[in-house]
């Protein structure tokens, strides 16, 4: 039957809005076992996250529009935790233990909302600030993100015919099909969908994620999106971010201390989690002075996911630190997720295969990738390079050095101290797309 | 855009089956509180469920195909509880209750699946048997009975055109419509959706479900289906059939045991459950034959439900029951839920205001009522009497008497011997639509 529904139609073309973010579950799963933490440990301070574009060609207050965007944060705001939402967290296992939250954290969940929000233009840039508690603040990077993009992608669209559009899709999902039979060949390969924060759209991440499901079977083993984690009966993946050492160092008050933070968040962490969500993130002050000061129980922990260096270059670099450290790398496991694409993916499982496990958080070229879609291009349709950061703690300036210049946030003054101390060893510059 | 989507255009069109039963929840809550109760205590009876079609007239093997039929039946069988599912019935609250089901119930609801069927086809009628385990074949009672009515409105609209279809249903919308805009005037009206067994179809009931839920706010109260309950975040309900007394009836190896039978469920079942779980269902072997021999303990029960007798003459019946036991009615509940409409309703409503708290579980003229839709008149569209009861348990008939002698099942030697027993006081024979 091809009648056209009238009262759908009616209610489309009448629509208020068309949220973005529609449940607070439609985040990256290492935001609540993070959250977890920050409300047990440190439930006193406050941290505000700041938006970051790194691609300041792209001028974003001139793309998107500033009232659509406070409709979304604002629709954001209204959205609380359902039900079946709250009991799925306290029901399904996560990483093969139940009951990875606990009761009172979930009991103060229930009543979660998002907190305000500052906004304001400036130089054709948005300038989207959260203030307020750490425990709060923490869970507008995701929403925040995925709104932008979003309506980023939503304006881009904006001047295309039905005809167009459609066959804007049909090349982008004809791309991802082409992805997912490339990866077929490597039936041991484990890939998940990192793609939140910088998909095209929410529908576009689900299919995505659908179609990695239909088409890679066991070798996708889930997605960080707990929402769709949930609603697709996948696993839910994801461990721990810079916000945890970049608020710790921080909140530092002596050279030592500042020295220590990088190993104090590992020390709290083993204190919440186990087994596979035992991975260190070693980059955000630089992998090399990670590994240098590093105590030797670090190198007991399941994995390493390298952020910022190249994979195969930070893989080995790892290791032959396990080596030194007295650990057989074939029992551990390197987590991939910086800028991957299908030929990385390709050339990084070949490498490593059988003397480490590898895994792969598969960002924003799965969720996101329209290159040559559009039937004219459409600059603004490709996916930028932004995030949103933690900024100040308790006050403080807070910094990220990274291994690749190009990823440090932070203000200037502060930067160059935090090199001073931890040095700038292997740091290497390089281009940053997504 | 109104392209057409050709993928799905292409996979409707070559569609292989379109399950009507999508989930082992989309069944009555009643069916899993009694399930708990009959593998806890009756693990080792064995109970037939027969397919009985009280409208001898509609010949079901007529309009329904066969392969089809045993397509849906063996679909179902494929089905298992999802994890999504095992968690929401683990960590849901129903009745108030936490953990109403408890962990070894559960562990094996999760390998669950629904038994073998025996069909065959006599005299332009199917004959549809579940034979085995109680605890198995009672879950058969309510898909069978939704696949077979799917089915038998899918035969129906089978001959009209995409424009007699937009009608269709544009005139039965409208119709529950005006239903729900009529009792919204009774806001302390107590509403529930009882009509899963004989809808129209899955997606039809999910509408009028999600009708009442906008229209009707409050005073809807739920839904009878699991799947529905979970889906809308509304509340399951349901307590007890008619098959509890039934089985244990037929198992009675003396006439005093048999008196006893109606009565030894209710000890059985508040072992398992209270508060409004303890409803009466007292019309299986005649209500005054339930309501002479009870024990005092009955009236301390919260309420009943009186199933076949006319609502404001079974409600009253009750009522002065309940008085000469010293009970107070205003804090005593009447579920109705034989046959109900908007009428029915609101007068039954009306009478018993201020007098006894009174609920309404509303089935087939919510969820299947096509009267006067269709642009041509289709008898086909129009909902049949037809249940699935238990007909015998350990190889001796099972039998139900009923108020109303034409809602009787069961072998006729042993329906006499029954009312020898139990009477035939204040049967009255009245007409039975659904």
């Amino acid at each position: 039957m091809t009648k056209t529904d009238l009262a759908r139609r009616v209610y489309n073309h009448t629509w208020k809005l068309d949220p973005i973010c529609r449940s607070l579950l439609d985040t990256d799963f290492y935001k609540l076992l993070m959250l977890q933490m920050i409300r047990g440990l440190y439930p006193d301070v406050n941290a505000t996250f700041s938006l970051m574009n790194r691609n300041k060609k792209v001028q974003l207050a001139a793309e998107i529009d500033e009232g659509e965007l406070r409709e979304q944060l604002d629709h954001a705001r209204t959205i609380r935790f359902t039900k079946k939402e709250m009991i799925w967290l306290a029901g399904n296992t996560f990483y093969g233990r139940k009951q990875i939250f606990q009761p009172d954290f979930l009991a103060w969940l229930a009543d979660f909302r998002l907190p305000e929000y500052e906004l304001r233009r400036h130089n054709g840039q948005f300038e989207l600030h959260f203030h307020g508690r750490w425990e709060e603040t923490t869970m507008w990077e995701i929403p925040a993100l995925a709104i932008i993009n979003e309506l980023r992608s939503r304006a881009a669209m904006r001047s295309l015919g039905p005809f167009a559009l459609d066959v804007l899709y049909a090349r982008a999902k004809a791309k991802v099909w082409s992805k997912v039979e490339r990866l077929k060949r490597y039936p041991d390969i484990r890939i998940s969908d990192f793609g939140t924060r910088r998909r095209h759209s929410f529908l576009w991440q689900r299919w995505c994620v659908e179609a990695l499901k239909e088409g890679i079977g066991e070798a996708f083993t889930g997605t960080s999106n707990v929402l769709l984690a949930m609603d697709t009966d996948l696993e839910a993946l994801g461990t721990n971010a810079h916000e945890l050492p970049m608020v710790l160092a921080a909140l530092a008050d002596t050279e030592e201390e500042l020295r220590a933070a990088p190993y104090r968040v590992l020390e709290d962490w083993q204190t919440y989690y186990g087994g596979n969500l035992l991975i260190v993130l070693p980059d955000t002050f630089g992998t090399e002075a990670f590994l240098h000061a590093a105590p030797d129980w670090v190198a007991g922990w399941t994995g390493f996911r390298p952020d910022s260096a190249p994979p195969v270059e930070g893989g080995e670099r790892i290791i032959s630190w396990w080596k030194e450290r007295g650990q057989d790398p074939r029992e551990k496991l390197l987590i991939f997720s910086d800028g991957l694409d299908v030929d990385t993916i390709e050339r990084t499982h070949r490498h490593f295969k059988g003397r480490v496990r590898t895994a792969f958080g598969w960002g924003t070229n799965l969720t996101n990738d329209f290159e040559d879609c559009a039937p004219k291009e459409i600059d603004s349709l490709k996916a930028i390079s932004m995030v949103c950061k933690v900024s100040e703690a308790n006050g403080r300036p807070a910094v990220k050095l990274s291994d690749n210049p190009e990823k440090a946030t932070g203000d200037p003054q502060a930067i160059k101290r935090y090199l001073e101390i931890f040095g700038s060893e292997e740091r290497v510059r390089r281009p940053v797309t997504v």
